[in-house]
């Protein structure tokens, strides 16, 4: 499995502690360079850049092959690409790991280029694909895109498979652009929740975030620990009869995202949040009435008892387990909404509990509330409300910019839309992208922040088709959002290039909402 | 167990006999009776007689409970009720199996109603329910309907939850009324599957046909020929993993599908479709060169070699195992599309496979080319394209009708949306609506058809959400066809009527066309 291990995970700690800078955003509200070769296209996230080539398109036919970099990382994206490439053109596309052949299509680790950055350049006769390894994987995602919709069919259709002659020089703006899914309030597949990796592959983000407990579920095995899952795992919101990850099917999670280079983000939420857990472990609650299994909504009310020896105990177990299931750098301890602890108890719980982390080798990030708290300057705090985001900044801590009224995608897009709740706002598409996180929060600046994330609550989410009809479009415009120079964004043309997306996301299987901003 | 096996499956076979004489059939084109309290709702499929009754709607409210008579299955369809409704009202909705206590909803056996016959009776003061254990739970589904669609939320919304007064009597025009779902083209989940049945419970259809086997994958566990899952299972079309049910899983469906009165037909398509059969055993090919896994979609070119006893020893385990795990009266043998065995040999292999099914207590259903063999009376055919199902006829089989032209969910809405296939039509839902499954096929009259099935062959679809885009609206359309008499039926009303289904499929998490003809 050695060779099955990107060093994805690395990336975002590397590129933090340079400040970003490596990765050369070119700061908020620079007025946009009009190059005269622009390119029509409808890439999302649009590239840093894009400038047409002489000649004329590449054509895709029986002859084409897949030459890459005889790394096996390089090679199993080649893979991933012949096997995108297959189902619609019926070609063969053979995968060689020697760029000294001829070949039509070439992938070339850049051992020079950092983070994702990769560039794409295609003539009459190649296509070029170098950078990072990560890098390369998200070229391959816009070569996807500058070919016609029909590709993503699973059938052999009708070519022609043309690819416009361009060049792109390309690299995101954030280390962390993510999403979050909530599989406690609904219980996903492991098969949905891979449907939805495939959706954050498609669009460039590296983060997937789980919400793996909470009050209506326990969702992931913990081996030491199993009533967690066996008796917090059985419902859901609704009362459906949720379910659990095994570790090993969490592995398989894990493993499929790394090869589409998206760390998974694993987040128990606690000292609040935590009835599922309490449902199994009723000797860490405070209270000496036994907590039942709850199957609706509101928030704030349970708590792990943060002066008992047996909380930390279990949360040891925990952390240790999910750290071992972990390949990347964080595990998220929530630490939101907690209403029933006095503030010193709070602060007392999560500065110990980030030292469990601590202790077993990953770092820390949790809802904005643990700004209270000492935090170490490598943990990373999530804005929601921005009103204690702020506090974490004192420590040298960053943030992770997921402003309701803005990133939760969660929020229902008009107020007669059947999915989705109201509290925090009523977001259309647009809310979504025209917003920058560098300029969002007073006391927050570009250098504070390491990215941007969309959480999708599930309280009224029941399957995958349900996340898609949220997610889709808002969560291309994050991405956007995330990946693109500031400078280089404009809604107007946003909404063009989506509504190009239709198509592709039909042959996909994914259900999307047809929002009256965007012309389809 | 015992309690929860409906008697449904056995329905299909007492109408049969009975030449449907029993379901109250007023036969084709005879003018619709306009009723003076004709009432304006959105039941699909429309219900026989809908009138309305004096005084106010019956409201929902927090003291609501459900009595049902004493009897598991219909106490089975009560907790059913009570969980749908208990989400999105928050309200407790008991569920007591004593119907001499007051109580606002009322599910009560009607022991001399027949087939899936019920009764619906709404006043200001209660709901009831009665007919057949299988009516009671197609009546519910007429409830459903008749309430907000938010009542499909799995989180509290606001009500309130009002019930028009009307009084309903109800009963379908056909005893077949399925959808078949191509599971072998490509592989689709436990849950996904569930997630169809949801859709076709929803409707009043009681027939799921799985298409288990095909030349790109062997769907099923045979635990006497393991090879068959273990190797022919492994790819689908488009080369992705496939995969196949186990047992149990099989047998969850199943009962999935027995608890909503919906008749798992496995179907194991022979002699030809049988490319990943002879994967796993090649023996059974009349030919030397061993088979090779196949992912693409042409047809025909497979086949059992009819000649060799092996392969009858093989089809008598298969049917045996499959026998075992098919509490209904019928297993699907295909049938369809040899093009590479003689007419003798095509006529032997049918007559004696149809002998073994019959040795395991079986009937058989097959594709219309069966029709060309010997058949038993109590065997169906299958109409797709019209050209053989009538030679069944002479022997006193009875057909299913799925007209391709008409009934093929499978193929594109219009020639440029991107999912499904052209050969047979192209199908909008008024076409799928606009047909007479007895004056459709000369030689063909209402005494000879058991009813009306929509294939849905997964070429193009690799996931549920993609199914769901081509069986919505058509399945309700078709479901209308073989649920409700000719004369009652209208695309300008059916129009109107599914129109209002769309935010309920949004609150479900469904996927569908927004059809040009439905005014959305």
């Amino acid at each position: 499995m050695t060779e099955h291990r990107p060093p994805h995970p690395r990336i975002p700690a590397a590129l933090i502690s340079l400040g970003l800078a490596l990765i050369g955003c070119p700061g908020p509200r620079q007025p946009g360079p009009v190059s005269p070769t622009r390119v029509t296209h409808t890439v999302v996230p649009a590239p840093v850049s894009i400038r047409a080539n002489q000649g004329e398109p590449f054509r895709l036919d029986s002859m084409t092959s897949i030459v890459t970099t005889n790394v096996a990382e390089v090679a199993r994206t080649g893979q991933m690409l012949a096997a995108l490439l297959r189902p619609a053109t019926g070609f063969p596309i053979p995968v060689i790991t020697d760029t000294t052949r001829p070949g039509a299509i070439a992938l070339r680790l850049n051992t020079s280029a950092t983070g994702e950055a990769y560039e794409l350049s295609v003539t009459r006769d190649s296509i070029r694909i170098s950078g990072t390894a990560s890098g390369i994987f998200r070229g391959v995602q816009t070569l996807r895109q500058l070919m016609p919709p029909s590709i993503e069919s699973d059938m052999r259709v009708n070519g022609p498979w043309v690819v416009p002659a361009v060049t792109i020089v390309d690299q995101p703006r954030f280390a962390w652009r993510g999403s979050m899914l909530d599989v406690a309030r609904h219980f996903f597949t492991v098969d949905e929740v891979k449907q939805f990796i495939d959706l954050l592959a498609l669009y460039k983000l590296n983060v997937l975030h789980l919400h793996l407990a909470d009050d209506q579920g326990w969702r992931i095995e913990i081996k030491s620990r199993p009533r967690l899952a066996e008796l917090g795992g059985v419902t859901q919101v609704g009362g459906g009869p949720g379910g659990f990850y095994t570790q090993a099917e969490y592995a398989d999670i894990v493993r499929y995202a790394q090869e589409r280079y998206i760390a998974i983000v694993p987040e128990i939420d606690m000292p609040g949040h935590t009835n599922a857990a309490l449902v199994a472990h009723p000797e860490l609650s405070c209270s000496r009435v036994p907590p039942a299994l709850y199957t609706r909504t509101e928030v704030g009310w349970s708590a792990f008892c943060p002066n008992k020896e047996e909380t930390y105990a279990l949360i040891d177990d925990v952390i240790r387990e999910l750290a071992a299931l972990t390949p990347g750098r964080y595990i998220h301890i929530g630490g939101d909404e907690v209403e029933v602890l006095t503030h010193e108890d709070y602060i007392k719980f999560v500065e110990r509990v980030q030292d469990i982390v601590v202790r077993h080798g990953k770092e820390v990030v949790g809802w904005e509330e643990i700004g209270k708290a000492r935090l170490r300057p490598t943990t990373l705090a999530q804005l929601w409300k921005s009103d204690s985001a702020v506090l974490a900044l004192r420590s040298g801590a960053k943030l992770i910019m997921s402003p309701a009224p803005k990133a939760y995608l969660d929020m229902k897009y008009t107020p007669t839309t059947e999915l989705g709740l109201t509290w925090a706002a009523i977001i259309e598409v647009s809310d979504v992208y025209n917003w920058d996180p560098a300029t969002y929060q007073a006391g927050v600046t570009e250098s504070n922040i390491v990215g941007v994330e969309g959480p999708i609550w599930s309280e009224t989410l029941r399957n995958i088709t349900a996340v898609q009809y949220l997610a889709v479009p808002r969560l291309p415009a994050l991405a956007e959002v995330g990946w693109t120079p500031q400078s280089a964004r404009a809604w107007d043309d946003f909404r063009v290039r989506i509504a190009a997306h239709a198509p592709r996301w039909n042959y996909l299987g994914v259900n999307y909402y047809r929002s009256p901003q965007v012309p389809w």
